[in-house]
């Protein structure tokens, strides 16, 4: 059936408002505007941003919301102006856009799109929104929406992948894989032979460690105050776990004591600001790079002693992993085919988007890494 | 004559408590022990970290003390077991030592050697002091203590230089230029056709601009409360200069409206805690690095909002513009004589060393960028 043009009606997940579970709900899908893209999602990860929308740790007010943006499908239909995608296209959904003009997109440095803010009205660049449900529009998120089967999205968030590529894997490739493994790679520039640390061990934490191994590290020390989840982490490359809660000192003494000097890269992977700061002290005093990948809510305050940064330390943002994203995304998809790495460790379940809601209380266990989600 | 394995008897200005003024005394100072060297002082420079040192900003116990550390003079003679001055050598005095053995040393991208924290004790490694002064020892200072006619260093904090260099101007590669050309160089590493701002315009400031400018940074916005700095700022390279008192918007938002997205490399070089989140705040949210050149005083905090690495910026400190200290400094020099930076600007005043207070006078009114003092 040819639905170009038309509304379509599917399935969603939908946060009515702030702290109540999600709701399956049919809603209208309308058609994409220029330069926007209307995709089947088949795939979609359930990330640490969503849990602390779940949270309500991340204050907004745009409800009733379509969340999710880890997400994998194939192009149902484009609207106008659209050039680097068509129908049928594999693509990975983008919660990070990439303009191409904006100041952030034209320096080989940046990755920061500009339009990235336009997001934050929940809306599309007109000023409407594309989801309806019971006769109510419902807003967008993340420039992406995918717990829902069909999303529409714009060009500059959406990025061509691999025609064989496994969605129900690749979907990882949007978001935490490649925040983590980039935030190695692309942001610290993690160097052979070093030293790295990595505070907090979940999805993206573990992404991180392969990034760590890819770059050559010689020595990965994970950090968790969850030891189940040890095992994992040196499955990816950890070469050792420590839990702080075991030692009397700060985990920066620990640290320091273990590598003699403090470790080359420490990676923040939990978005706490007590622990953005013992991992920037347990930096070595002159080279060492702290990386901040955690996500550090709004109005969060960094109190950190100058003393740190005189002998030579660096602090470093890094969002979705240094990579500008349509880009290199499509281009890590093509690593993955390539085995460069593996997401299958990343992967600890799967489940079909009616049980999104056990897949959040899954999350909360510590026990799941990440849960697909099939729609 | 020969001096060589006597102790000498000579000039210092001495501090003998805090919040006095200096003193000049006569001194003896003893002959060079194992990896020591002698070295009669021709000129050093009065940097900012004696300017806090005399105002009691810097918490400290070794008095009385010789200060001064950005020196440069001849060897009068060698400890046991140095080889690499020799009697004769032209040498420059390194506050940051580099042992070439440390993690810092051997690590490429650090310079903060380890040895640099023996100094602190004001003693030498043996842990007795080579001055006295009316037969109580004298603390060293930083490595080097500078403001006498002779003092004894260690090798490692020693490097020899050109044998036509003119002492009275490379004193100041020893620390103020080279700390404020590398940070744009080394540490930032400034990119061609970039936009830059400096917080500061006192004599590492200007060196900043300079490094900027070698760089090839297209635009560099000198920043200063007080205007009369701005005509020798352009002198060096500053492309416009701005007062923040003109202003009733914080400087950071002033900054991007003059650049439209904030400068790409931003350097403070004051040392106070609010102009360093504001030097952050005026940088790119997506690839602006902002160095901390400016000396931040023990305890001394930055609360640093995290949203402001979120999308990509980065802190760095810097030390010694982050050059490895002998190799580097040496080869500054090198740069000098080869005409790659002119120091001319930096130096307003040059007096004897019995003119100490006068020339910490000059430097407190603003109108002095440095006073060398000759021996």
């Amino acid at each position: 059936m040819n639905t170009t043009g038309k509304v379509i009606r599917c399935r969603a997940a939908i946060l009515w408002k702030p702290g109540t579970p999600l709701s399956i709900e049919e809603i209208e899908v309308a058609p994409p505007k220029v330069k926007e893209v209307r995709i089947k999602i088949v795939a979609t990860g359930l990330c640490g941003t969503e849990m602390k929308m779940l949270a309500n740790k991340i204050p907004h007010n745009n409800y009733p919301i379509i969340l999710g943006h880890e997400g994998a499908g194939i192009v149902e239909s484009v609207g106008e102006g659209v050039s680097t995608v068509k129908t049928g296209d594999k693509v990975i959904t983008l919660f990070l856009p990439q303009c191409g003009e904006c100041t952030s997109c034209v320096n080989p440095g940046g990755n920061f799109c500009i339009q990235f803010k336009q997001s934050e009205t929940g809306l599309m660049s007109d000023g409407t929104s594309r989801f309806t449900c019971k006769g109510k529009p419902v807003y967008h998120f993340g420039n992406t929406s995918t717990f829902s089967e069909y999303t529409v999205i714009k060009e500059i968030s959406v990025t061509k992948i691999d025609a064989v590529a496994p969605l129900e894997k690749v979907c990882l490739v949007s978001c935490g894989f490649s925040t983590g493994y980039g935030a190695a790679i692309t942001t610290a520039k993690v160097t052979p032979r070093s030293t790295c640390a990595v505070f907090g061990l979940g999805g993206v934490g573990l992404s991180v460690i392969m990034g760590c191994k890819a770059a050559g590290a010689a020595r990965i020390i994970g950090v968790d105050i969850n030891k189940d989840k040890f095992e994992k982490a040196k499955e990816v490359g950890a070469t050792e776990c420590i839990n702080p809660q075991d030692y009397k000192k700060p985990i920066q003494e620990v640290l320091f004591d273990m590598t003699g000097a403090g470790v080359e890269f420490c990676f923040e992977v939990i978005g706490n600001p007590e622990t953005v700061v013992a991992a920037l002290a347990s930096c070595h005093e002159s080279h060492g790079v702290c990386v901040i990948v955690g996500l550090l809510t709004a109005g969060v305050q960094l109190n950190i002693s100058g003393r740190l940064f005189f002998s030579g330390r660096s602090l470093k943002g890094s969002v979705l992993g240094g990579w500008k994203s349509r880009q290199d995304v499509s281009k890590l998809v093509s690593d993955y085919m390539a085995k460069k790495f593996n997401l299958d460790p990343l992967i600890t379940h799967t489940l079909n988007l009616d049980k999104i809601n056990e897949a959040v209380e899954l999350m909360k266990t510590g026990k799941c890494i990440r849960c697909v989600l099939l729609l």
